[in-house]
C-alpha cells in the first residue's frame, strides 16, 4: 500500500451537499499533496475571471504525503480576496493530522450558502467518517470570538479533544486579510478567513480516532527515519534558536541586519530593547508544540504589567505592531496580537494596513477630522482602537480592511504610491534591501510578498549559510544581486516541495533536507533523489504560475514597490542599498523558461515537466 | 517478529575471547532489558564476594526495546567499585542506539587484561558484525584525554561516525568514581569508568549502519506512537524547562525549596545569580539533542572571560562544584566541569568529596601543611588543583579518589562521621530534607545515594505534582513524610521499567508515561496495562534488592547520612526540618514485604513476582 494522498470531502455550500471524492493517482504522484496538489485543481476548476468572494471561488484544504506521519502542516489554497492572484497559506497545529485521522487527506469548500449569512451560515463537523453541515446561528457561534467558538463546539458535541478551524468577526465581515485560527496556529496570509466567511462556513471541527488510517509503503523505514529526523531537525542553529526562544529570537538578528522594517519601510534601525526575544524569554511561560514537532516554537507568556496569561506574539507580530509603527513597549503588541488572534485576522497585514495609515496621516492626505483619530508614529493606543475596527469594518477601518492596495486607491491623493504590497499583498517583516534574494522571491512568488514560501531563502541569506543538500554550495552575501536568481528558483522549488509534503520550513533545513526526502519514499514506496523531487518542486513552481497566468497575471505584476528598489534607508545593516530587482528579474525569467514580457511559461518548459495540457491551454 | 532483546555480546579480557550469546527470551520478556536484564544477569553470574575492581567482577552495558526507536538510552551495571553493592549508570548520546544498529542489544566485559595495563590495554571495535579487541597502547590512547582518545580513534578507522564509550586518565588511574564518557554524554556514577579501566578496556568504538536490524512486532503502531510521543513528551512543564534551558534551569527552583545543597549540607541559602540557569542561558550558543530526543536539555556555551567554547555544567555539576563548595562564580564550576568531562570522572561525586575536605579542613581534621594547600571554603583554585589531583591519584587527590567513605576511613579523627553518603555513594545535588520522599529513595535504593533512578520523583515533589498515569492521584507536599512510602515504592517500581525499557526519566513524565507503555506494547507485541508494567518494576527491584542481598547488604544499609536526619539548616526553603526516614522506613519495608531485620525480600513476595529460585537462594 503507497502512500501518496487518496481521498479528499466536498462540500458544495450552495446546496448543502457532501461528497467523497478520490484524488486521481497520477496528479497525487505529480503533485504530491499540499500546495502542489491544491494548486492543480483550482486550476482545473476555478473559472478565469472568479473573485476571491464570489461563490464560484473554492477553498481548498490540503494535506500531504507526510501529515500526521513527520508533519503537522497542512494547506489552503483559494483565489486570494487580497492578492490579484492565487492565495495560499499553511498551519501547523493539529487540525491537518486529525483530518487525514478522520480518513480524509483534502477538503474543497465550494459555493456560498444563501443571505442572509447571519441566519443561514453553518459549521461543518467531520467526525471520523460522518460528514455534516450544522447551523451555526443555533450553535451559537456566528458572530462570536474565535476562542468563544471554539469553546462552545466543544461543549456541544461534548469533546474536549475535536480540533477546530475557525473565523472570527473579521472572516464574517470579509475583511480582507481575516485568517482562519487553528488551535493556536493560524492559516494566516492571503484572506483564508474572508473566503470561508464569505461562504458562510464559521467553522470546520474534526475528529479522528484512527491514527492508522494514513497509509505508508514502508513502515520499518518510516519508524527509523522519524527517530532520526529529530536528531537532524534539532541540529540546525535555527531551529534551535526557534526551540529555546521562539521566532522573536529573530528580532535581535534581523535588526542587526537591516532586515527588521522600521517606520513603515523608511528607517533602518530602532529601540528592539523591549521587544526581542529575550524580552519574550523572560516572561515565557510554557512553549507547545504542534503535533510531531520538536521545536516547539511557539510561546506563551505572562505579562503581569497587563495581568495578562496566554499566547505570546511571534517575529513577524513583532514587527508589524512594533518597528514598523515605531511602537517599542512589548504591551500593546501583546494586546494586538491577542485581538488579532480573537477576531481572526492575519497580524503581518493588518499592521501594515496600521503603517500604511500612519504615513498617509504623517503626509496629511488623511486628517485626524477625517478619521477621528490620532495616527502620530507610535501611537498605540489608536493602534489598538484601529485593530478593533478593522475587524468590524467601522468608520476608517473599513477602509483599512481593504488592505494597502485597495484602501491606496480609496483614499487616493497618491496614497497608492507608498502602499507596500506586492500583487496586492502586504509585505511580510523582512526587507529585501537586506536580503537581495528575497527581493527577487517577493516579486515572482505567485501570491505575492511572502516569507512563507520561501523559508529557507531568508535562512540561507541571513547568515549566508548555503545548502549542500540542495546543491547550493558557494556561499552568497546577502546584499548582492548577482547570482542569485538561480538560488532563488532552487529554493522556490524546494519550498513548494515543502508546502506539498507538506512539512514545516523550520524543520527543513540542513540535514532534515534529506530525511524527509527520505520519508516520503518510504512513505509513497519510491526512490526519488533530490534532483527528483527538485523537477517536481519546479513543475509545481510552474502550474502555481500557470495559474496565476489564468487569473490575469503578466510579467509586469512581478514586482516590488518602488520604495525597496529606490529609497535607501539612511543607518543600520542595510543603510544605503536598495533591492536590484532589475538585475536579477531578466536573469531569473531565463533560468525559468519563462517569457518576460507575457510571464507565461514557455511551451517546452511546461511539456518537458509533463503539464502538456497546461501548454496547449497557455499557447495553443 | 516481536521486539524483544535478542542478541549479546560477550567478550573475556583474561582469555581475549569474543562470544555471540543469545539472551533466554524468558528473561527478555521477564526483565525487559537495560538496568532489570543486566541485573538479572549479574545475579546469576556474580561471585557474592566480588569486589568492584576484580577481574572477577562483570560490567554489563545493556540497552532495551525501546531504546534506538524513541529513545537515546542505554544502561550499564555492576558490582561498584564505590558504592558497597550493585552500580548502575545510565547515558543518552548515540551509543547505545549505534550498538542495536550493529545488531547487538547489549554487551558484557568480563575478565581483565594482564599487567602492565600501560602495555596490555585495549579498546573494542564493533563495525557491524565485525568485533575485535585491539591494542590501545599502539592506537596511543591508552593515558589520554577522553577527547584526544575520541579524536584518535576516529583517525585510525577514518570514520567520523564512530561512536565512541572511553575512559579517561580517571579510570585508567582507578578513581573509584570514574566515569565512561559517551559522546557529550556520561554513564556518570558509581565508578564504571574505574570498572572498564580495571579489565584494561580504554574505549568501546561502534559503527552499525543497519538500523533496521532492531525488530518490532507492530511497525504501523509504533509509527503512530513515535509522532504522539514528542507533543506528549513537550507538554510538562519539566521537559519544556529542560528544552529551553537545559538542567541548570533548576537551581533556582531547587534553591528556592531548599533542595540545592549549601556549604556541604550545612547551609539553606547561596547567592546563585552568577551560576543559575538563566546564567547558563545568556551564554548558551548550542543545544544538541541525544538520539531521537525533542527535549536536547545538554548546553553549550561560550563564555567570554574565559576563552571558553564547549560543554555547560548540568545542574548537578552547578551544585558540586558550586554551591557545596561556596563557589558562586561560573568560571571555576566551567573549568571543573571540563576537567571532569575530559578526565573522565563523576562531577557529583568528586565535587562531594572536595567538600567533605573543606569540611575535615575547617574542622582542623586535615591542615594546610598535611595537603599542601589551603581549603577554606570557596577556594576555587584549590578546587581545581585538587580534581587534577584526584584523577591523577596525586598527594591528597589519592585519599579523595577513593571517595567519601573510604576516604574518611582512611583520614580517621572522626570525619567518616560527617561524609555524606548512602552506601558508599555520594550524596547528589538534591537535600531529602526538602523532599522527604526522596530521602527514602536514597536509603532504599541498591546503588546508594541516587537521583536518577527517581527522577520522577524529584518532580512529583518539588512542585507537588500527582501522576494520575501511575495511580498517583493525590498531591503530597514535599515536606511531608506520611504516605510517602506508598509512592516511593510505585516511583521506584517505575523508574527501574525508565531504566529498563531504556528510555529517559526526562522524557517519561505525565502523558508520555502511557506513550511509552504504548510503545512498548507494539514493540513487543503485547498488551500491558500499567498495572503490568507496574508488577514487572516490582519484579525488576525485588532482584535488584536480591543481588545486592547476595553481595551483603541487609536492612542495616538502608540509611541517611546523620546530617540529614538529625541536622536541620537554618535558613531557606528547608529550614529547620530534617528527613523523617524514622517514620517511612518501616512503612515501605511493610509495603515491599521486605524483612525488616534482613532486609529480603519474603519468599512469598519473590514467588509472587516470578522469582522462585531467588526465593530458594535466599531463604533455602
Amino acid at each position: 500500500m503507497n502512500g501518496y494522498l487518496g481521498k479528499i470531502l466536498r462540500i458544495d455550500l450552495t446546496n448543502q451537499k457532501i461528497k467523497e471524492e478520490k484524488i486521481n493517482p497520477k496528479d497525487a504522484e505529480m503533485f504530491m499533496g499540499g500546495q502542489g496538489l491544491a494548486s492543480k485543481i483550482l486550476y482545473d476548476e476555478l473559472p478565469a475571471d472568479v473573485k476571491g468572494l464570489d461563490p464560484e471561488n473554492k477553498l481548498v484544504f490540503m494535506t500531504g504525503p507526510l501529515t500526521g506521519i513527520v508533519s503537522s502542516k497542512f494547506e489552503a489554497v483559494t483565489k486570494s480576496p487580497l492578492s490579484k492572484f492565487l492565495g495560499d497559506a499553511n498551519s501547523g497545529g493539529f487540525w491537518g493530522p486529525e483530518l487525514r485521522f478522520a480518513g480524509y487527506d483534502g477538503l474543497i469548500l465550494e459555493g456560498a450558502v444563501p443571505e442572509p449569512k447571519k441566519k443561514n451560515s453553518v459549521y461543518i463537523t467531520i467526525f471520523d467518517n460522518d460528514v455534516e453541515i450544522r447551523n451555526a446561528k443555533q450553535a451559537k457561534i456566528w458572530g462570536k470570538s474565535i476562542e468563544k467558538t471554539v469553546t462552545q463546539i466543544k461543549k456541544i458535541h461534548n469533546d474536549p479533544k475535536i480540533k477546530i478551524a475557525a473565523i472570527g468577526p473579521a472572516g464574517e465581515n470579509l475583511v480582507r486579510y481575516a485568517n482562519i485560527m487553528t488551535d493556536y496556529r493560524a492559516l494566516g496570509r492571503c484572506g483564508m478567513g474572508a473566503v470561508m466567511g464569505s461562504k458562510g462556513v464559521k467553522a470546520i471541527a474534526i475528529r479522528g480516532i484512527n491514527k492508522n488510517a494514513i497509509p505508508v509503503a514502508d513502515p520499518d523505514k518510516v519508524i527509523n527515519i522519524i527517530t532520526t529526523l529529530n536528531e537532524n531537525v534539532m541540529a540546525d542553529v535555527s531551529t534551535m534558536g526557534f526551540s529555546m526562544a521562539g521566532t522573536p529570537v529573530n528580532v535581535i538578528v534581523s535588526h542587526s541586519m537591516g532586515d527588521l522594517p522600521v517606520k513603515y519601510w523608511r528607517k533602518g534601525v530602532f529601540n528592539i530593547k523591549k521587544i526581542d526575544g529575550q524580552a519574550i524569554l523572560d516572561i515565557n511561560i510554557k512553549a507547545p508544540t504542534c503535533y510531531a514537532c520538536p521545536i516547539h516554537c511557539h510561546r506563551y507568556i505572562k505579562l503581569d504589567s497587563m495581568n495578562y496569561v496566554g499566547k505570546g506574539p511571534e517575529y513577524e507580530t513583532i514587527g508589524a505592531f512594533g518597528s514598523l509603527l515605531m511602537i517599542d513597549e512589548l504591551e500593546p503588541i501583546v494586546e494586538a496580537n491577542k485581538l488579532c488572534n480573537d477576531l481572526g485576522m492575519d497580524t503581518i497585514s493588518c499592521g501594515s494596513s496600521i503603517g500604511f495609515a500612519m504615513e498617509a496621516f504623517e503626509r496629511g492626505i488623511i486628517t485626524e477630522e477625517e478619521i477621528g483619530m490620532d495616527l502620530t508614529w507610535g501611537n498605540a493606543e489608536s493602534m489598538i482602537k484601529l485593530v478593533n475596527m478593522i475587524a468590524k469594518r467601522d468608520g476608517f477601518g473599513d477602509v483599512l480592511a481593504e488592505g494597502v492596495m485597495r484602501a491606496g486607491e480609496k483614499i487616493g491623493k497618491g496614497a497608492a504610491d507608498f502602499a507596500q504590497h506586492v500583487k496586492g499583498m502586504e509585505t511580510p517583516m523582512h526587507d529585501p534591501r537586506a536580503l537581495q534574494g528575497l527581493g527577487l522571491h517577493y516579486a515572482t512568488e505567485p501570491s505575492g510578498a511572502r516569507h512563507s514560501n520561501a523559508h529557507n531563502l531568508i535562512t540561507y541569506e541571513l547568515p549566508n549559510i548555503a545548502s549542500p543538500q540542495l546543491g547550493i554550495k558557494k556561499i552568497i552575501k546577502r546584499d548582492v544581486a548577482e547570482g542569485k536568481a538561480e538560488i532563488v528558483k532552487k529554493v522556490q522549488d524546494y519550498s513548494v516541495v515543502v508546502a506539498s509534503y507538506v512539512v514545516c520550513g523550520f524543520a527543513s533545513v540542513g540535514k532534515s533536507i534529506i530525511t524527509h526526502l527520505d520519508a516520503y519514499n518510504a512513505i509513497v514506496g519510491k526512490e526519488y533523489t533530490i534532483d527528483d523531487i527538485l523537477t517536481i518542486g519546479e513543475r509545481i513552481s510552474n502550474i502555481r504560475r500557470a495559474l496565476n497566468i489564468k487569473l490575469g497575471a503578466t510579467a509586469s505584476d512581478d514586482t516590488l514597490p518602488k520604495r525597496l528598489t529606490a529609497e535607501p534607508v539612511d543607518e543600520g545593516g542595510s543603510k544605503g542599498i536598495v533591492s536590484k530587482l532589475d538585475v536579477m528579474l531578466p536573469k531569473y525569467y531565463e533560468i525559468r523558461d519563462w517569457d518576460p514580457e507575457s510571464g507565461k511559461p514557455s511551451k517546452a518548459k511546461l511539456e518537458s515537466l509533463g503539464l502538456k495540457k497546461i501548454a496547449k491551454d497557455l499557447w495553443g
